[in-house]
């Protein structure tokens, strides 16, 4: 959460904070996913980052919505906790030599932003039902859904790279 | 993962990276719990954190018993991601004024936390079988099962404190 945004007084603030925390995360991941894409080299790996590039734009629309509903300006707060988990990733990608080897280390990367998103996602779902936006909550949950086919796809994914690595 | 840590080749040389990335991961969070349990008002919320706090440390244990296990020299490499994780719970813990925000805040942050160890020891247990170290990956599932049970822990209770505020 940035540190220069609006001090967290009620549960609505820290609504409008998350929504902020998450607008950030999202934008930053459709930055570093086209990296992830020229890197990756099985087919269904970059086909799989790909679609989830596609999908985040949509995510970001529907963020946008979500401000608009609740009556706030859309904008963004630097989210330190994307920032360590790409910091991260983007530094795996130019350690790892061998490509299988770096495949694997770029889906394990990605299984952390998703974690990271499920767990943002929820917490701002209960949130918005508490604060009755009950409308708000609903257009959230239709990218936590997304999010959570993704991780299914990615763990499927891991499991039948990793097992092919050790074979 | 580390700035100066060994290049990333084999699936073995990420594994072990990865368990360094954790071991640092687990460390700076007995490091941040005790603030977190100082500044929190719910005595269900204070005591869930203590525990974790014991849970760390007898997980810290079991991760310098697979570092020796797998002949490896117990060490962590900086995790951007925890430090991001953490500094953003650190800052909801400042900003926040309300002590019932300030809580749900630490809650939000927590789950946080969570989810990336979860995502984490569930590579972990994956790698290892597929290096044949079931050994390890035994060790490593009993920490993924204490994690995903606070997990639901903290939901439950984030879930009954966030019904109380907007009562």
């Amino acid at each position: 959460m940035g540190l220069f945004s609006k001090p967290i007084k009620t549960l609505d603030d820290l609504f409008v904070h998350m929504l902020q925390d998450i607008y950030y995360a999202e934008n930053k991941i459709t930055k570093a996913l086209p990296t992830m894409i020229s890197k990756a080299t099985d087919p269904q790996l970059r086909q799989s980052f790909e679609v989830h590039l596609q999908e985040t734009r949509n995510q970001i629309v529907r963020l946008e919505k979500v401000f608009q509903m609740h009556g706030q300006e859309v904008k963004g707060v630097t989210c330190p906790a994307i920032d360590g988990i790409i910091a991260e990733a983007e530094e795996v990608i130019s350690d790892s030599g061998d490509k299988e080897v770096m495949d694997a280390a770029m889906l394990a990367s990605a299984q952390a932003v998703e974690h990271y998103e499920i767990t943002r996602y929820g917490t701002l779902i209960a949130f918005a039902r508490q604060l009755g936006r009950n409308d708000c909550a609903s257009v959230l949950e239709e990218t936590l859904a997304e999010e959570k086919a993704t991780d299914k796809k990615l763990t499927m994914l891991a499991e039948s790279k990793v097992n092919r690595m050790a074979a």
